[in-house]
C-alpha cells in the first residue's frame, strides 16, 4: 500500500531559494475564490442538485483525457462503458469499469490527468491509499459512500469548492432552461451561459439543418436567408445575455477571418440550404461569421473567444461508434498572423471589443499571438489551452509569451472542464504553477515581491474577472 | 517608495552551484568593449553631439517596444506624442507623456523592456527609486538635469558605455553625410554605415519610384532598366565600403532565393517602372537580389545580413495615421531549407562569403538553421531577434540551437536599437544570459572552466568582432 | 595538459534534491543490457571481426556528425580524407587527418558529439587527456595500439558494451549473407537486420533501375508490374524475418499517406520504368507504399517505422563529390495529423501493428505526434531522433510530449549510429538524461520513487525490448 498525500510544495522548484517565494506567494492566492469563465460543466446538474451516480460514472465515462490514454494502450471503449451511438452494447458494471481504470492507472504518472485525479482522490474524496488494482473496489465503496452524503451533493460542491462564477457553453438553440431552472431556485450560486454557435455555423456538418430548425423554433422565425440567420444570431445572443452570459466562443479549425459581401454571404447559406455547402463554402462562411460575431460584441458588449486549431474526429472509427469528443480531436498546425488580419483591422483598435484568442499550435506563443496580444488593444491572449493544460505546458506559454505579451494581455485561467469535481485541483495547478513562475523571476531578480505578489493576484482571480466582465 | 537598485546576480540561476560559476564567467566579460554591429541609432545623434531633448522624447516616443505595449492597453498613441503623418495632432507636453508611461510602469514588469529600462535608469542615470506613477515628475527632472551635463552628450555616453564600434543602418541613397562628419571630425569613435537597400529593392512599394529617383541622384545616372540598377547597388556598396562599412541588411517578408535571368529581371523591373509590379513580381525580383547582394559579397567581401519574417504594418489605421515601425510589425512562420537552398548551394560553400541570417520563427532554431550553419562554410546564426531578444528569448536560441549549430557558428550578439542609451543595458543582458547559460553547462559537467571563460568572451566580443570583420 | 575524466553526476541537475534521486535512478538502470532496435552498424564489422583500423578510419571519416561541422568551419572534407565519388584525390594519412579533428576539437564544446567522444575516449580506450592539438599524436598512438589488441576486436566490444541485441538496417536486396556469417558463426551476439526499402520505393531515384534490378534478382523473378513489385517486397519481407528481423523502415520526405487503386499504382509504375516518374509520381507512390508496409506489418507481425522530414543532399556539390549521408541532409517541416490520418484510420485502431513514428520537426511533439500517439493504439513515438538526439534534445522531447503521450506510448531509447563504438556512450546519455528528467517530477512531488523506478528502467530496457517484439 502507498499513502496519498499531496505534498505542500507540489509542482514548486526544488530549489529552496525559489520554492519558499513561491510557497509565500501561493498562500495569498490559494483561498482566492473560483473563477471558471470557461468550462463545460453541465448545468442541469447544478440545476437538479442530484447525488451523483456511480465512481466510474462520474469520473471515467465522461472523461475524455482518462479514456483516450487507456484506449491508446488497448484497452476497448466498450469496456470502459463509453456509450455508443450506433448500438453496440457496452460495459454496463460501474465496478468493473472502475477496476479496468485502477489497474492501468499507473499510465497516467506524470500526465496532468494524474494530478487532476490526485488531488480530487485525497482533497475531494480524501482517500488515504494511492489507487491501484488492489484497493480498487475499496477506494470504489469509499467514493461511493460519500457520493451519497449531502456533502458531496453537486452545490455543496460548488459552495465547498469556493466557486464564485461558473460559466457553462451552450448552442445557440438551447433553452437555456437549466439557468432559468437555477436562477429561480433562489440559490446563491452564479452560473452563468456562454453563446457558442457552432452548430449553426458549421453548414457543411451533417446535422446543419437540424441545427437551423432548432434554431428557427429558438426565436419563433424560420430562418430562410442569412439576413434572417443573422438576426437569429444577434436575437439569441440578447437572450444569451438577459441569462447572464457575458461571452460567447467560436470552436474553428482556422482562425481565418473575411467579410463576405451580404450577396456571397447570401449565395453559399442557400447553397447550405440545399445540403451542397462543400469545405470551401465552410471555410468562408466560418471566416465571416468571426467577423461578424465581433461587429456583434462591440454592439452587446459580449466578450469574444476563439478556439482554433482541433481537427475534430480524427478517428473515424470512433466518431461512428461512439459519436464526438472522444478523445480523438487532434491538433493541427494554425496560423493567426494573416488569419487575423482582417479582423483585426476592422475591429482590434476599438476598446469596445475585448477578443480572446486561445491556440493548441504552441509555435504561436512568441511567434504571433504575443507579438498581437502585444499591440492590439482589442486582444487577449487564452491561457494554455487543452493538452497544454499541465505542468509543462503551462510554463511554456508563461516562458514565451510573457515576455512580449505582458501578463496583463492575458486573462487568467480557464479550467474548460467537463469534469466538475476536477475544478479546484485545475486552478490549484494553474496557480502553483504561476506561483512558482513568478518565484522564479523573483528569485533570478527580473522582478521583486510586490510585482509579483500584484502579478499572482491578477492570474489567480483579478485578470479573468475583468476580461469576462464578472 | 521602492528603491531601485541592479542585483549583481540578476539574471543568473538562483542555485549558488551554477549562479558562482556565471558570476565568475560574468566577472571576465563585463568589462570587454562593447561591439554593435547591428542596430539603428541615427548617426545624427553623434555627428552633431547636441543634447538630448527630455525624458519623453529620449525614451518613449522613439521605441516601438515601450509605446505598443501602452497601445495595447487602450493607450492612444496621441497621447503619448508619438508623431503622425496625417497631421492628427498630439500630445505636446512632455511631463504629460512621461506621467502616462509612468502610471503604467508596472505593464512592463517580467519583460526585456523593464529589464533594459531599469539599467538605463540606475546605471546610466543614476535614479534612486523604481519608477511609477508618484515619482514620475521628480524623475523626470532628475533624467533632464543629466541631460543638459557634458557628461550626457551623445559621444560622452559613446565612450563610457565603452563602445569599440557601432554600425548604423543606412539606405542605398543615403549621402552617408553624418558618418562623414564623424570622420572628419577627428573624434576617437568609431560608427560604421550599413547597406540596407530594401527601400529600392521593395518594387511593389508605395514609395518605391522615390527610392529610385533619389537612388539615381545618389549615382548621378538614371536608372531606368535592371542592369543600371544592379550597377547603381554595386556602386553604392562600394561607396558604403570606403566610408567604413563592412556589412550589408535585407530586411525580407521570406528568405525565398532564386536567380532570374537577365531578361526575366529585366521585364520585371521595367513593369516595375510603369507603377505594375504586383506581390508575385515583388517575391521574384527580392529573390534574384538575395543571390545578387551574395554574389556582390563574395566580390566586394561585405558580410551579408538576411533578417526575414516581419509582415510590416500589419494594422492600417495605425500605419495611415502613424506611419512604420510604430510596433504593429507582426511575424510570420518561416521556411529555411528550400528558401535558401539556391542561394547556399550557388555560394554557401565559398569561404569568401559571410552571411548572417536571423529569425523572428523560433520553430526555425533547431529544425533549419542549426543544421543549415552547422554545415555550410558560409553560413552564420545571428543572435535571437526582435520579440527573442529578451531573458527567455536567449536561453531557447542556446538551448535549441548551439548543439547542432555550435556557438562557433554564430556571430555574438546584436543590439539591433534605436535607443543609444539603452545599448550598454542590452550587451549586460546578453553576456549576464550567455556566462549563465555555459555555467549551467560547467554545473551539468557539459564543459569545464577552460571552455566556458573561452566561450563567453568568443559570445562576448570575439565572434561579433570577427564575423562582421572589424 | 587538461586531465580527461567523466563526472560521476555528468548531466544531472546541479540541485542536489535532484542530482541525488537522479543518481539513485541511475544506479538502477546503468548496469541493464543495451537494446538497440535501429542503428546503421555495418554488420560486416561483426561477421568479419577483424580489428578496426587505424583512428582516423575509425571515428573521423564514417562520422558526418563530426566531419559536418569542421567543414562549416571552412575545413575541406578532402583533408579529412572523406572519399569522393567523382574521383577527386582525398588526404590519405590518418594522422594527418587526425591532427586536424584534434586542432579543432574545440568547436565540439557543448555538443552531444563532444559527450558522445569523450565518454568513448574516457570510457572504451582510456585515454588520460583531453585531445587537442599538443597531444593528438600521442592519442592517435594509444587508440592505434588499443585497436590491435583482442579487446577491441568488434565481437569484444560487443560483448563489453553488453549488448543484448543490436539492429542493423538493411535494403531490400540486401542478401544479408553477414547475418548469415553471424547466425552460422556460433557466436552468442545477437545481430538483426531491419527490412528498408527506401531504394526501390523512390521511384523517381536515379540509381532506382539498378536497384529495381537488384531487387528482381533477390526474388528471382523479373519485376515488371506494381503487381509483382508488391510481391517481391512481401517476399523479401518474409526472408528478412526468417533472418532475425522485427523490424521495417522507411525514410520519406513526408509522412503522406494514401491509398492508390491498384490501377493507379501500376500506372506510376510503369512510368517510373520508363524512367519518366517525376516528383507527385514519387510522392503519390511512396504514400500509397506505406499505406501496403502497415498492411504488411499487420500480416507478417514485422513492427513498421517511419523516418520522416529530411531534405536529403541538400548541398548538391557534396553531393556530387561525396555521396550521400555527408552531414548535408536539412529537415523540413513536417505534418503529421492530416498525413498520417488515412493510415491510421485503415490501420490504427489494429493492436496487430506497432508503428513507430520518429519526427525532425520538434513542433510536432505536442501539437501532433503525442495527441496522436496518446489516442491511436497501433501508434508509438520513437525517441528524440538525429540532431535531438541530445541532451536539450531529449529534455524537450521528455518535457513536451510526455504529458499528453504517457510515456508507455513511447519505445524507449535507438542510438540509430553508423559509428560502433558510440553505442555505449549514447546509451549512457540517454539513461542519463532520463534518469534526470524523472528526478526533476519526483522532486517537485509530480511522481513518486516508485513510480521513478519503474519508468526509468521502462525508458532504459522494457520499452525498446517490448516494442519492437525482442
Amino acid at each position: 500500500m502507498s499513502r496519498l498525500s499531496l505534498h505542500p510544495h507540489r509542482f514548486f522548484d526544488p530549489l529552496k531559494e525559489v520554492r519558499d517565494i513561491a510557497a509565500e506567494l501561493y498562500e495569498n492566492v490559494k483561498h482566492l475564490p473560483i473563477i471558471s469563465p470557461h468550462g463545460h460543466v453541465d448545468p442541469k446538474l447544478l440545476a437538479e442538485n442530484k447525488p451523483f451516480p456511480n465512481p466510474a460514472e462520474l469520473i471515467i465515462i465522461p472523461d475524455h483525457y482518462i479514456f483516450r490514454l487507456l484506449y491508446s494502450q488497448g484497452i476497448a471503449l466498450e469496456s470502459l462503458g463509453v456509450p455508443t451511438v450506433d448500438g453496440t452494447p457496452v460495459e454496463e458494471d460501474p465496478r468493473k469499469i472502475w477496476q479496468i481504470f485502477a489497474d492501468h492507472f499507473y499510465l497516467f504518472a506524470g500526465t496532468p490527468t494524474a494530478a487532476w485525479l490526485n488531488y480530487e482522490f485525497a482533497e475531494v474524496f480524501e482517500i488515504p491509499e494511492k489507487l491501484n488494482g488492489e484497493n480498487a473496489q475499496q477506494i470504489y465503496d469509499h467514493i461511493r459512500n460519500k457520493l451519497s452524503t449531502p456533502e458531496f451533493l453537486p452545490r455543496a460542491l460548488y459552495q465547498k469548492f469556493n466557486i464564485e462564477v461558473l460559466s457553462t457553453t451552450d448552442g445557440a438553440a438551447d433553452s437555456l432552461e437549466y439557468h432559468k431552472l437555477l436562477r429561480e431556485s433562489g440559490w446563491s450560486g452564479k452560473v452563468v451561459p456562454a453563446f457558442r454557435p457552432d452548430g449553426v455555423v458549421n453548414i457543411a456538418g451533417e446535422n446543419w439543418k437540424e441545427e437551423i430548425k432548432a434554431l428557427s423554433a429558438a426565436v419563433g422565425e424560420e430562418i430562410h436567408s442569412y439576413k434572417s440567420f443573422i438576426a437569429a444570431i444577434e436575437k439569441r445572443r440578447k437572450f444569451f445575455k438577459e441569462m447572464g452570459a457575458t461571452s460567447t466562443d467560436q470552436g474553428v479549425l482556422s482562425p481565418y477571418t473575411h467579410k463576405l459581401s451580404d450577396e456571397e454571404a447570401e449565395c453559399i447559406f442557400q447553397r447550405a440550404l440545399k445540403g451542397k455547402a462543400d469545405a470551401e463554402d465552410q471555410a468562408l462562411f466560418t471566416a465571416n461569421m468571426l467577423m461578424e460575431m465581433a461587429r456583434m460584441s462591440i454592439e452587446d458588449g459580449l466578450v469574444m473567444q476563439i478556439h482554433p486549431g482541433a481537427l475534430r474526429n480524427h478517428n473515424d472509427f470512433i466518431f461512428r461508434r461512439f459519436g464526438p469528443d472522444k478523445g480523438c480531436d487532434i491538433p493541427v498546425q494554425t496560423e493567426y498572423t494573416n488569419n487575423l488580419r482582417e479582423l483585426l483591422n476592422a475591429y482590434g483598435n476599438d476598446p469596445r471589443l475585448t477578443l480572446i484568442v486561445f491556440t493548441l499550435d504552441e509555435t504561436n506563443y512568441a511567434r504571433e499571438l504575443a507579438p498581437l496580444a502585444g499591440h492590439y488593444p482589442a486582444m487577449k491572449l487564452g491561457p494554455a489551452w487543452w493538452f497544454h493544460d499541465s505542468f509543462q505546458g503551462m510554463v511554456r506559454f508563461r516562458e514565451q509569451a510573457m515576455e512580449t505579451a505582458s501578463i496583463y494581455n492575458t486573462v487568467g485561467f480557464n479550467d474548460d472542464t467537463r469534469a466538475f469535481p476536477s475544478i479546484p485541483a485545475r486552478h490549484d495547478l494553474s496557480r502553483r504553477v504561476d506561483c512558482n513562475w513568478l518565484a522564479g523571476l523573483v528569485a533570478r531578480h527580473i522582478i521583486d515581491m510586490n510585482e509579483a505578489r500584484q502579478m499572482s493576484r491578477a492570474l489567480a482571480y483579478d485578470l479573468a474577472k475583468e476580461a469576462y466582465k464578472f
